[in-house]
């Protein structure tokens, strides 16, 4: 089994401090919380680039929207005391919604209020980016204490031609061909659903960083989700075809609770392989989703025509946990261990892409480990089963598999497995293919 | 699920009573039964042709063989009392005896009468086609009553040259290509082995007839079994093999006792695909066959050299139910409800090969179906099932896979996956492989 | 079922003869031993050629080791009494022990000593061929009998450049594509990994032999395991590729307990089918290894770049069995009807392989058997199982599938399908593709 080790403990220390740094800030797809948000993150990977892209702004079958700000909202009783207030938890306004400043009863207000009957502590998180509307969202518990009477209903928020931000770092490697990460970064303060990704994508960027020598190009970036996505995907389609060979897409990966995997549409791509090889030795009941589970940037990235190989490794999925798109997604939820897994899984599955070559053997028949040091001289009864491990991956070794498939068929651990291709690669052995 | 209705129940009842004005006439592979019942066909379906192919005709491995009429048949005891009488039950009579007017014995006689004593109550059906025998089927219970003595054989039958009839109606559809449906009309009084197939199939002719608009052109087949597939083959082997894209062999599709699918012998054709998904819908404990447990002209159709695409979707299957081939497979086994599920389930089978036709998106990434008003413009915690499968639906809508295929694969049924699709194509989301 | 016939049992009894005559010899991988077992083979087989391949030879990644012989080795006590005696059994010394002649105490000789503290009466077989050493094999039991004291070490072997040595019998056949048959002769006096398969090769050889024709041509060897199988692969390798379409490694072949296969590397070879198809009607429960199980000559026959199509019948498996590679391993373990069995199971899969033709039918539609004699002329209810199965094979002669495959897909065994395929030629109803 693969474990979380002390140096990957101190990385989910890190992340969870960087999450709670960030919980505060106001996000949606645009506005200044995405700037507060992206320039923390600068702070963490300076070679990261941010850009903007002007509401208006065509992409495929979308448009990219007015920018919203928000600077207060609240609703206030007749006596002026602030019963719903957005300083207290920005939870409380519906995203984007347009300004108010209007006195209205009870009635009048209940339209626009949103809580969970099922949920009676949580406030919900709702959102309106392409209609109209204002709302706020409160605790099913507190509907109730609204008595009926006048109240103060006031959003100062703006909605005006602006931009859409994100941000992009690439790494070069020694190959052209590219490992693809992204995240989000549009949800207010929530935490498995929100800031779990951007901190694990930013562990793993600076992890990337440091590398002396990567075998592929990265390229991570923080958007918006969906219109992110869709905006990122119409500046870049040509060059992300023909470059992107994995990838990930980083949502929920910051809880406890189980580790999931959701494949990519095709299904069957080394990012698949990988997240799958990798979820088996950490957690072997991790929960496998299919396609039609998914829900996040991956509808893009492998729609049709686009066709991304990328796939997810997350703890507890978005949609699935009780406390999902509610103010229960908190820093209790997700922790350092939770974070730290997640950082684990998506490490060793990029490491295995990397090291994922293929092989042949260097002369028909078996070598002769034995004059190598590699294979006991004196032969009794019993063999070892690394011994028979090693001969199986020689034997596999026909140029035809990859090493991860190769340790999938001879259920070894990959990093196993290429210590092993490293000892006989010494001894001149196995050849690139 | 898929429910018979009103109207379907209403062809059920039409349906019945054309089988019971069929019944009592004495159908074999030739001769004036045949006759008989085609006319009766010909005046539901005036645009169809009725065909003679004379006796000797070579069709491949076999010859048309000489035609039999038959005018009447008893044994008579020594007081001129007829104990079995062709008039009473067809079935007393070997299909093709040869003309016999002799006194004999009972024990002479006893080679040629044939009961069966698992069955006590039960007359069979027995036929010699291609060696001249003659002989009488009865009840096992019968059989004990028929005390040793001496008796008057009498079967006045015709075997001469003649012609073996069979009729054929052709709708023309946009396209040349054809779906082909078969059933056959040669055996005598039986109902779900028998007129089953003929009813189900000239309802299905009606309703394809009077449609204003159809994709695909229609073949419907009405012949003897074996024989006279074989002649049709013979004689349209290349048309058939050019243009027939899916097809149906319509037997045993008259009662209430189950569902059953019997696959084409490639397995995967389209029509295999339909009569599964549609049986799915109509009741998921649907029997599934195999290619080996075929009998009908499936055989034929699908024989090496031929290779059509014809699946059957059946109720009781011929060979399995205890009534098969005996005189109780009658018109209280066969029932109008019976019918009505077996014409729902081929109608709809029809239906959704019109209508699977292959599409792919128009643009790459998700289209934006909250502006056209297909999606909800707010956004909170639960997705309905039906907005999740309409974009699982578009992301398969890579011009790889038909729409059928999609719809098994998302888990819907055909004719909803449709209605959605229609609703894209209105605002050009989809575009047509 | 397949049973075993008298005539098989006879052979049993022969083969147990022929490895009862053959236990005595100490063989290796070189030496003595060696050329008397194939001295005893060439008396049953004179067409059979025995090569010599000189030490220092190299083959691939390996070399031919000098050749060892030995004439006498002991431990004595003090008073001279032989308390291990290489004379009463010559698994005693480690195999490849070079010479020694030297008085020590216990302790000096227990690093030399080999024993099974889990099989303590067992005396285990150990070799060092690679490496020089010398060293002793004796049960468990017995290390405990031997005091403390001052023991006479005596090996009386020779090491120097000699030969490596096998045999090759080749049969020729109508095609020169081949059926490979390949069994080993280097472990001293064991029973089921030892002499069973050399008895069983000689008594298949034996068998080819006698035949007046063969589609195939055959190439039988008797080699040491591992070096032998790399030095003749070296030598013959594009012969080897170019011809040989199916084969089997013989190995464990004696006992009674079960039946085993082990696949080839690629896994769906006609051996592979052939084998499968064999076990299944000679015992249903027969035990399916995997390649990862493999550990006799398959390793080089099926490695990257020779990849022939090697499959494996065994009874008990090496490794597998707790008698294997022990003093256990005798000929009350390796019986007359174990050997048998084995006998029919690669006898009957060479007799598959051997008719295994691929055929079409040659008309469309279904052919008219009753005109010839093979169906019933009168049709009644019932048809019989065989009369289905013969339809069965025709509608599956479409050729593209082997007679092999359709007896899988029908589930007949083969030697019926070629009796009625033997049937349907004589009418020329099939044709050979």
């Amino acid at each position: 089994m693969l474990k979380i080790s002390e140096d990957i403990l101190l990385e989910g220390a890190a992340m969870h401090k960087w999450a709670t740094d960030l919980f505060p800030i106001c996000r949606s797809i645009t506005g200044q919380g995405v700037r507060d948000t992206l320039g923390y993150i600068k702070n963490l990977l300076p070679m990261m680039t941010i850009e903007e892209v002007p509401s208006g702004t065509q992409a495929f079958d979308w448009v990219v929207p007015d920018e919203w700000n928000i600077y207060d909202a609240y609703i206030a009783d007749e006596s002026g005391q602030r019963i719903v207030d957005f300083k207290k938890n920005n939870l409380h306004v519906v995203g984007y919604s347009e300004p108010i400043d209007q006195w209205m009863t009870l009635e009048e207000l209940d339209n626009n209020l949103y809580s969970l009957p099922d949920q009676p502590t949580a406030i919900p998180y709702v959102t309106s980016y392409y209609s109209r509307r204002w709302g706020f969202c409160l605790s099913h518990e507190q509907t109730h204490t609204i008595k009926p009477g006048s109240y103060h209903v006031v959003i100062n928020s703006e909605l005006k031609p602006g931009f859409l931000n994100y941000a992009e770092l690439r790494l070069p490697g020694k190959s052209k061909e590219e490992v693809f990460l992204s995240t989000y970064i549009c949800h207010p303060s929530m935490a498995n659903d929100q800031l779990s990704g951007p901190v694990v994508a930013t562990a793993l960027a600076k992890w990337l960083s440091s590398q002396e020598r990567l075998r592929y190009s990265y390229r991570i970036v923080f958007i918006p989700e969906t219109i992110g996505s869709i905006v990122y995907i119409s500046r870049n389609l040509t060059e992300l075809k023909q470059r992107v060979i994995a990838g990930f897409n980083i949502s929920c990966v910051g809880d406890e609770r189980c580790y999931s995997y959701l494949p990519s549409r095709a299904g069957n791509t080394v990012s698949d392989q990988a997240a799958q090889h990798v979820l088996k030795y950490i957690d072997k009941d991790y929960i496998k989703y299919t396609w039609l589970d998914r829900a996040s940037d991956e509808c893009q990235y492998c729609s049709p025509g686009v066709d991304l190989p990328m796939a997810s490794i997350m703890r507890s999925k978005y949609g699935v946990y009780p406390e999902y798109h509610t103010s229960l997604d908190d820093l209790n939820f997700v922790t350092p261990v939770g974070l730290a897994g997640s950082l684990l899984a998506l490490k060793t599955s990029i490491e295995i892409i990397e090291n994922n070559y293929t092989f042949k053997t260097t002369s028909p028949c078996e070598p002769q480990l034995g004059k190598r040091g590699l294979y006991p001289t004196l032969s009794t009864k019993s063999s070892s089963d690394q011994m028979r491990a090693i001969m199986s991956l020689i034997s596999y070794c026909d140029g035809s598999k990859s090493l991860l498939e190769i340790a999938d068929i001879i259920d070894q651990p990959f990093w196993k497995v290429q210590g092993w291709v490293n000892k006989l690669r010494e001894h001149d052995l196995l050849q690139l293919v």
